[in-house]
């Protein structure tokens, strides 16, 4: 096993600077991670969610390639590395504040990015208005493939 | 100023419910908060990064119409409520772990999601590949309106 990489990204700046400039200044939480949001960079569709710690943010970087934290595991995650599915990045973005990722991929492998199977994580619709409360049912959606 | 509503939704239940279940069991952080994702519902970019609460999430569902809960200010917070950008929810989505809202939206008012006045909060790309790291610069994305 080789020892992890240090990435040390630049301190934050005033919000003038985070927000208009263009150097990357991440911003990390408490626990030292960044949201990621993944797309479909063809589709649109949203993905997957995760965190990204420096090191896996560094590593989606130089490589092109998506690598997550997994705070589950407690480890730095290779997103596909057993099943293929590796996510390679079209286009990378952050937010006004610099404190979340979005990521454009296209799915190799079999093009499944969840862990069930299917092509999204997001395979289920919330009911919303007409008394939609704590108690609500979810739905599969059209789109969504089997597992 | 009205007291909070309270929402309880429902407890958790095992791995295989939450996944492949259709009941709404949301998961919140330690801090009560799950991460909601905003896409404009025609063409699928992200426009926005932000958590809700269990009282956000709840007023969401029911009115249609997007909260969020504030960090920074540590209140409710109905998006668009000063400026007029509504976020109008055309379909919401959680994914396999039920610990992550999708929120595809029209946008009332001037369209505008980003508080810096853009479109979308998400106007600057990260360089990926030969070269880039920890002192990466971004660039303007062709897409971002000005502000």
């Amino acid at each position: 096993m080789s020892s992890a990489k240090t990435f040390a990204f630049r301190p934050r700046g005033s919000k003038a600077e985070v927000e208009t400039g263009l150097d990357f200044e991440p911003k990390f939480d408490a626990d030292g991670l960044v949201p990621a949001i993944v797309t479909d960079a063809r589709s649109g569709e949203v993905l997957m969610f995760a965190f990204m710690n420096a090191e896996a943010l560094g590593l989606s970087m130089e490589t092109g390639i998506v690598h997550f934290w997994s705070r589950s595991r407690a480890a730095l995650w290779k997103k596909g590395a057993e099943s293929g599915n590796v996510f390679k990045i079209v286009e990378m973005r952050t937010d006004c504040d610099q404190d979340v990722i979005w990521l454009r991929v296209t799915v190799e492998g079999d093009g499944h990015a969840c862990h069930t199977g299917r092509r999204s994580c997001f395979y289920r619709l919330i009911a919303v208005g007409d008394g939609a409360g704590e108690a609500s049912q979810l739905s599969l959606a059209p789109d969504a493939d089997d597992a």
